[in-house]
């Protein structure tokens, strides 16, 4: 079994993708499963998720969430926040969120894995074990990095969450792992590498370090987003929208 | 001044730049170069490099240097390798060089740095000196990577570069230069951490080894090829070609 770590989107995953982006889209989607929602969906633009809401005839039982540069996106609901959601009910609602890096590295994920996952760190652990149980081949973390750059909290997560694997199995590790490995090793507690990551840094400034907090917390969800399998959501789902669900 | 190490080509470089391919590229840059070369240049195709021999008019005051894969290119004189060219005089010659990784990275850099230097542990103490003495608002080390993806020997390479340059002056330092630090201080010494990365280990398969031991040597040439600021080779540069020369 191969585990990879891409320290940015790289495409031609072949099996199972785990998709981190810690600050904050992959912590808040699994927050907001956490908190009830039925389906996440993806979007790759803010316009989609906005005509993804409108298409559903109004109600509130389609949420919006996301972000640009860190700021809430006009329209929508919520922006992306995890300490935001955390403290919501969102029971029977469908969340559509869009974000600056996370929904487009899932996305790049889609189009080839098999298995794509949401990670983070807030579900580390149930992550890597539904990824092992998944793979048959390689289990490929991808770090979504921020406008393009590898991102210090990203890097760190995907260390964490192959610390774990390589407690579960034996698998050959490509230079990414490696990296990772060593940054999870060195960098300190979450808290340290998440707050003093650049992106961790500009967040503290828009004051959302309770952001920071929630998400360098290990392990404190057993929710792990998946892939569905059937895309359609009739009379909403388009190109360009990828549903997620609690597993 | 700003330190930021790319652990992958992304652009934007608004001042000084050091191109980063330490298997092989930019080793055997520097080698041509401490082995008397006139100049280098860096072509975005192997067939740009035929067409600039073909255009000086034969003899072999123009050599090609190349590679795919790590093999050398059909109709190329040499194969990237600095233990060959090490063993080499290029007195009077230009050598145009085409790879998979490092010209690319090269011309990623151009688009937009004023100053762009080549780098490899053989020569990162005079890089390291040269950077910062060009510098005014930032060093960008910018790590070509394999095919698209961080490459473990890159990574060590920058972070080696990074240390050189805190040890000359304050810099304020990003999430890929703290990566870069953290792997060169925990990968072990220059030859374990070339070895063990994945390309090191392809070479190693091709038999390249004596490449790798090569690369792994620190601070051996005091040679930095830089950008000539004037690109034309009258009757010989053509747009896709990139002229640099010994500092």
């Amino acid at each position: 079994m191969r585990l990879r770590v891409d320290l940015l989107p790289h495409g031609n995953y072949p099996d199972v993708v785990l998709v981190v982006d810690v600050l904050r889209a992959t912590t808040t989607a699994v927050t907001y499963l956490e908190r009830g929602a039925d389906a996440l969906l993806l979007t790759v633009t803010p316009e989609l998720a906005l005509s993804l809401r409108a298409g559903a005839g109004g109600g509130d039982a389609v949420l919006l969430g996301g972000e640009r540069g860190g700021l809430p996106l006009p329209g929508f609901d919520f922006g992306n926040s995890p300490a935001e959601a955390a403290d919501q009910n969102f029971t029977g609602k469908t969340v559509v969120m869009n974000t600056t890096n996370g929904t487009g590295a899932a996305h790049v994920a889609a189009q080839t894995g098999k298995h794509v996952l949401l990670a983070a760190l807030i579900n580390a652990h149930a992550a890597a074990r539904r990824a092992r149980a998944l793979a048959t081949e390689e289990i490929a973390i991808v770090c979504a990095g921020t406008d393009g750059r590898a991102g210090l909290e990203d890097v760190y997560a995907a260390g964490v969450l192959a610390e774990y694997l390589l407690a579960m199995g034996v698998f050959t590790v490509d230079d990414g792992a490696r990296i990772a490995l060593t940054i999870r090793r060195n960098a300190g507690n979450p808290i340290e590498a998440l707050g003093s990551s650049g992106h961790g840094q500009h967040l503290a400034r828009l004051g959302l370090e309770g952001d920071v907090r929630h998400a360098a917390q290990v392990s404190i969800s057993r929710v792990v987003p998946v892939l569905a399998p059937e895309q359609g959501v009739p009379g909403a789902l388009k190109p360009g929208a990828l549903k997620f669900v609690a597993s």
